[in-house]
């Protein structure tokens, strides 16, 4: 947050073009999350807080206070409806200002913001310190989507456990599924390894039960929108196909979320909404054209329909454990509460 | 095939161009082969058998003649390796026709290709009427890739059993996965279908997991391009994953495929070589562009790498069953045994 701008890395620009956009007023950050200029549920998440942060501040002085920041807490809350930060996020940052003097709610919201900002970032990095014991020298890592730096306030989620062993000299392998839809596995998760020096191959989603049958893949990380108190865990629309598959091969299949992830008002992963996007995301492809613009193109033949659930549940039994900031959990009720007990 | 030149629909142009495209001799059609102008195991041996016919005409009454034959059977049968079809029908064709005079070789080759595509038609409609039989109505079928007319010389063999349940007045919902790299399912499969009035929605290849678990596909058939002794198939990336999920939420999972598809000398499905295809088909996209013309758009940042596995194995295991044109037969080295020996 610059002045009362949240400013984000235009992701849809990526990988061809870093570009940094400013959202001026709350209703700029909202379109920002509803039209995944970001996403990633722990950055959707940070960027919800700063989102609201504009709302107290906007509404300081407005006769019609209360109601603006109501109306501003609930146009934020419905931009997406599956990562589970996003209302972690927003009902902790208006526990801390409604808990403040009216006059100071926009400055105890902005500090409320900055610490759940640095508590994410921080998160990342024991998430990455915790997952790193998992890799060794010579493993082909499969992930699938982004949740890396980008998904998050910093470091990442899946791929932090990565970036750390990369970093204490452990030769890895990553192949990234490109994640149809929208691709953000081809777009981001490459980009960013690439940037780290990291090995990486995209492979087409199709790929991995070859790949894993062929014993080329030796851990799977991915990260979580949304976790239900029972392990299920809602991610990207093809990671429950991976977990099948890693089981079916005995690889080990792990979820990488900060505590923030973690619903324990939802009960089992049936309970959590999954959004349908615009079919369009299936029907034509964004990228770079030859010429060097931004263009898609049509894959599909004119009239065609498209379904597009843009997430998918993956039950508790599948997962390994969850790469959290206090350690690797087992996937299980008992697990998750006391993680949140403590 | 007319005149001398072997007439095939150029399909990197559907959906959105319909066009003939004419190889006047044996080189060129082989070129199509590989360069998939022509695709789909059915059709590709079709195409090849009477690319042996060009190989045939093309080498009466030069004094090189049987090198000539020699070289152009090998160039047609290097131009793909995992589709059995194109073996079987190069080794049927060359039979027929190196049985008979030297000069009236050309004829009988000619005259067994037209046998061989026409028997091969005749496959296809009997693969949809027994595969009609598990289609009731009001249900939803899920596909990969492209089974149907287009691969096939008529009918199909996926989409063969739709199209008859449908032309019985059986309504049905056809999922097709959009089936990247290539999106065959996207491009072909929904082209067909809608052409034929039958009522189709595309997914992302990440998508059918979510939708087997809410309970809304009931059955699931594909092509395959080889099928082992043992029952192993081989088929388009991607299939084995659908056939894992498929059995995990106990929905029958079917390959409907010609005896010219079944390999008795190949023992188990490790033992069909899979083709690795050039990286670009996954750092890229290619569809019509927003202008209406031809276009691709690059998905991967620049310097990216990718690997691009062509097909994979399904164990018999997580087949339900051979639909053939003797019938649907288990998938067991004794089923295949006994298909072929009849």
């Amino acid at each position: 947050m610059e002045d009362n701008a949240v400013q984000l890395i235009n992701q849809p620009l990526l990988p061809h073009r870093f570009e940094i956009a400013s959202m001026p007023d709350h209703r700029a950050t909202a379109a920002a999350i509803r039209d995944m200029i970001v996403r990633g549920a722990p950055a959707i998440g940070a960027t919800a807080a700063f989102g609201l942060v504009q709302v107290y501040l906007e509404a300081q002085g407005r006769p019609d206070r209360e109601a603006y920041i109501r109306a501003g807490y609930e146009l934020l809350r419905a931009t997406r409806p599956t990562a589970q930060n996003l209302f972690h996020a927003l009902e902790r940052i208006a526990a801390v200002a409604n808990a403040a003097p009216t006059d100071q709610q926009g400055t105890a919201a902005r500090v409320a913001a900055e610490k759940f900002a640095d508590d994410e970032a921080a998160a990342s990095r024991r998430i990455g310190e915790y997952g790193a014991v998992l890799l060794k020298d010579g493993m082909t890592v499969l992930t699938h989507c982004n949740a890396g730096w980008l998904a998050c306030v910093d470091w990442g989620t899946a791929l932090a456990p990565i970036y750390v062993a990369h970093r204490n000299g452990v030769k890895l392998h990553v192949l990234a599924d490109e994640t149809r839809p929208r691709c953000q596995g081809a777009n981001l998760t490459a980009w960013e390894l690439m940037q780290e020096g990291v090995d990486v191959e995209i492979i087409a989603d199709n790929a991995a039960g070859l790949l894993m049958r062929r014993g080329e893949v030796q851990c799977a990380i991915t990260g979580a929108d949304r976790i239900a108190a029972n392990g299920d865990a809602a991610n990207k629309i093809g990671t429950y196909e991976k977990a099948l598959l890693a089981r079916e091969h005995g690889i080990p299949f792990y979820i990488a979320a900060p505590r923030s992830t973690f619903d324990p008002q939802c009960p089992t992963g049936d309970d959590i909404p999954i959004e349908e996007r615009s079919q369009d995301e299936v029907l034509y492809m964004a990228g770079l054209d030859d010429a060097g613009g931004f263009g898609r193109v049509r894959v599909a033949p004119a009239g065609a329909r498209a379904r597009n659930p843009a997430f998918d549940v993956t039950p508790a039994a599948l997962i390994k454990g969850f790469i959290t900031e206090c350690g690797i959990i087992p996937a299980t009720a008992e697990g998750i509460a006391h993680l949140l007990a403590n």
